[in-house]
């Protein structure tokens, strides 16, 4: 499959210790998926800055395109804006667009840009800003990188004013067939499938419902005809959907 | 702190496509948190035998710890087993134990044990088995890297089989505060305090709740009577809970 690929990069000790659970990479994983973009890698690090930096340059550096979430905001353990600047080895200030979203902002609802508020308009040199409809600070994409906050409806709101601007691929399609097997009965018949399609990808999740054991059965791929053709034989090979 | 650290590897692709939403992760950070040990990075990476060899090297060589879930079942696509082999570079075959507890299983259930069930007896050599009182398959330790199945009542059944084996360090205690207020109004006090206490880590985390904007303030740290101290002055300066 010739479509672009992307990394996700989560910031934050609170996902770490378990406190939150993240929920951004699975929002954006759906919609890379129907952008025709595939996700190959997630990680997830503290707000430690050399850490935040040794797995941006490793996922920038192998991956076309790298989301981060989490780390933008006013307080002192927010430090995702500094530690790309530092990755990409450019300077960071308060940029004079930024401050001025922010500046409106408040004025409009009548608090405060304090200094710790103003440090959501810093912005690494050479950045483009990314829209904020929820909370006006915005985010920014260096580079291949695109980094945006870890709140997930302001997360969800950037990646809806991202993802337009991204060269996506042929979508990537799946199709699915649940039996009530367990893996092992059905995994000769199901690999010899998956080796009659390489170019399509197979795979098989256990479930349980209402106390009995069953499996789904996922072809995923570019190809509708393909797709369609290997469906046909799976559901000759293992009969009707459970 | 000295407490002992760990990282976590989701391997398989219906993560990365969005289709299944990762649980275990979040499960594990808990689980560690309550036994005193740090969760310092997660990743999730595809079903391709040389990402899940080069993180699980990375992995393995920085933290006390690493746990795995995915890719341990009977299927062509589960190849966790084999890649754990390959990254410590040890030899992969049926073994004796793992096969009789599958033999006994199979036999109660009346089903046959064929060729791929057998896969699941593919233990790497020098490894322990890690118990499976859901569906007896089992996982295994080798090294320091648990290796442990996808299934989610499967995966926390044995992350309980494991856990107790290992040395913990002090418990990983937390207090919180809920402010009506926005992280930017209190960001300036909150740094100050998180100076005064290099000790422990002070995280905020903005929320809405009915309509409404406010932000918890959350202390970590290991040594009780600090964290008691610190929590008194946050109070003092923040006032009562949202």
């Amino acid at each position: 499959m010739t479509n672009p690929t992307a990394a996700m990069l989560v910031i934050g000790d609170e996902i770490l210790s378990g406190r939150t659970r993240d929920s951004n990479s699975h929002h954006l994983a759906g919609e890379l998926t129907r952008h025709g973009i595939r996700l190959m890698e997630i990680r997830m690090v503290a707000d430690e800055e050399a850490d935040i930096v040794a797995a941006l340059n490793a996922l920038r550096d192998r991956w076309d395109h790298v989301f981060t979430s989490g780390g933008i905001g006013p307080t002192h353990d927010d430090i995702t804006a500094d530690a790309v600047a530092r990755a990409f080895g450019v300077s960071i200030d308060v940029r004079e667009d930024a401050r001025a979203l922010l500046a409106a902002h408040y004025q409009r609802s009548g608090q405060e840009l304090n200094a710790a508020r103003l440090r959501m308009a810093r912005i690494p040199e050479g950045a483009a800003l990314i829209d904020n409809p929820v909370s006006v600070a915005p985010g920014f994409t260096i580079g291949n990188v695109h980094v945006m906050a870890g709140v997930p409806n302001v997360f969800q709101a950037m990646v809806a004013s991202v993802l337009p601007k991204l060269t996506g691929g042929a979508p990537l399609l799946s199709q699915s067939l649940s039996v009530l097997r367990g893996e092992g009965e059905i995994a000769e018949g199901f690999a010899a499938l998956a080796a009659e399609y390489p170019e399509l990808s197979l795979g098989s999740y256990p479930f349980q419902r209402n106390g009995a054991y069953g499996t789904s059965l996922v072809i995923r791929g570019t190809d509708p005809v393909q797709l369609e053709a290997a469906m046909k034989k799976l559901t000759a090979l293992f009969g009707e959907t459970a």
